[in-house]
């Protein structure tokens, strides 16, 4: 038997641990890490922000598509972005793990390393400091990540005023295409999602897919966007236009959006899901910080999202809807 | 249709936070709570405990046993007692929450009150800051849960000392005899959980099985024993003998227990799991805090676990050989 086929069920728990731990990211403000009852970790400045999220196999992900690799690192990339729409620089997440007995352990390696990764490149101090391994018939990964607002004010939904620019960190549109790609011919022909044709897939269009798949949030902007002088922001995960819609209602003001600044396709860039772009409202006349592009102006039309000053629709997406047990 | 009958699928995901929020308790330490990417909570000595914990259907629950509000309690229960085995006061918790589409809402609302019963009882001033839904097979709670240690050293498990008192803080065997029971007699004839023949063994055994369903470990000993002088403490989740002996390993000492101090069934008090109580150790001639009551001594051993000074076996969980998927 070779290293790679040991399953879950050949070690212990702590033989299981012993073979991940080495591999997640040490996090700079770790007081006290694993190996207790729980962690303890550094909030120099009174306060810590806190996000949570999971990824359930069969809604959130399918391992046709997906490597163990590509999960670590999107769990990873997911809440971070979350953190970092805060303003907030991130410094520790918690990872719980629930996976069937059968599951091969460089499943979980792979997980590992794929939070190690992510951390280093797009949060470097980041870390693992704490977890759970549990069993499951469907693998499951529920992170949880802290920030540090280094005494600053948090950035809110609730803060943009009309006058605004409205500006975005990071890409529109790619994280829903390369899905709509997956779900269009990375199945075979009775639908099952299926890893050879994904991985045609991801040779043709590899900037989609890699944006579904592995995406790469502008984790550093966030803290930027905050000392840049944001009035609002956040992550985009459900589309451009549901989520604009939300700082639209908590400001109470609209957001209208000049079409020449999305792209070929405005359609597109407003419809697509889990860009985990940072957008965010700036007073005029403030110079953006780098990396923030400016995508229209902050309005009176309160609740209101606007392409080019016509009411656009923010449509709305629900996780008990989206997904049918078969998937 | 009855509002119980209504599902997750019937309402919007907003539809859903809006009927579970207000039943889930407030956190006296929330600077800003959900609606926002994150949340941001008080950390006030600059540091803060973390510690996380999932909780699936089938390997560490069955419906036909716990009602929706046991699962919800036990989620918070599990997870405070281990902030309280650091020695910290809990502050907060975030809860993700997958559940197939066809669940009634009111199974998200029973957790809901049990979460804030169990905050209500056993940690007041604790509440929940912020959450996920998801869409799954099996329910899954996911809980990540906080504290504050208010300027003290965490209580570790590698402070134990030679001549030191071993004290627990809670019940021993209850918690073990209860899951022992649902599973001899929970069960119909095929040996399928059977929510009525559970509840004639909740009937018959009210005390072991409310110790398994809805634990209740002593939270606010956790502070006490770090202000009396606990140089080691733990949450005894596995077992007496199990985590009597990570004291021992992490320590490098012996914990001696007294047969005569653990009741009629000695065997009983080392083997049962899910106590929860707080297992700790003191520097001898210290007055041990209210609640907690002395069980032995601490030797030189160097990880070993005794009864009246012979060698027990620890034991060991598995959560990967514990459970077939069938369960």
């Amino acid at each position: 038997m070779t290293t790679s086929a040991e399953t879950l069920a050949d070690l212990s728990e702590g033989a299981v641990l012993e073979r991940i731990f080495p591999r997640l990211p040490a996090s700079a403000s770790q007081l006290l890490g694993p190996g207790d009852d729980a962690a303890v970790i550094r909030a120099p400045d009174g306060r810590f922000v806190v996000t949570t999220d999971m990824m359930i196999q069969g809604p959130d992900f399918r391992l046709a598509w997906s490597t163990p690799f590509d999960l670590g690192w999107k769990a990873a990339a997911t809440n971070l972005s979350d953190v970092a729409a805060m303003g907030a620089v991130p410094t520790a997440l918690v990872l719980a793990i629930a996976a069937p007995p059968s599951t091969a352990v460089s499943v979980l390696e792979g997980i590992a390393d794929g939070v190690r990764a992510c951390c280093a490149a797009l949060a470097p101090g980041c870390g693992v400091v704490g977890g759970d391994l549990s069993a499951a018939d469907a693998l499951t990964l529920a992170v949880t990540a802290f920030g540090d607002l280094e005494g600053r004010a948090p950035v809110l939904r609730s803060g943009a005023r009309p006058g605004d620019v409205v500006a975005l960190a990071g890409a529109l549109g790619d994280a829903g295409e390369g899905l709509a790609l997956l779900f269009r011919y990375g199945v075979d022909d009775a639908g099952v999602p299926d890893a050879g044709r994904a991985d045609r897939v991801k040779a043709e269009h590899p900037r989609a897919l890699a944006a579904q798949l592995r995406p790469e949030p502008p984790i550093d902007r966030g803290p930027a966007a905050a000392l840049g002088g944001a009035t609002a922001m956040l992550d985009v995960s459900d589309g451009l236009a549901i989520d604009a819609g939300r700082i639209a209602r908590a400001s109470g003001v609209g957001l209208d959006f000049f079409s020449t600044a999305l792209g070929e396709s405005p359609e597109r860039a407003l419809g697509g899901g889990e860009d985990h772009g940072l957008l965010a409202t700036f007073p005029a006349g403030v110079t953006l910080p780098t990396g923030f592009r400016a995508l229209g102006t902050v309005t009176a039309d309160a609740g209101a999202v606007l392409l080019d000053g016509v009411p656009h629709e923010q449509g709305g997406w629900d996780p008990y809807r989206g997904w049918d047990g078969a998937a």
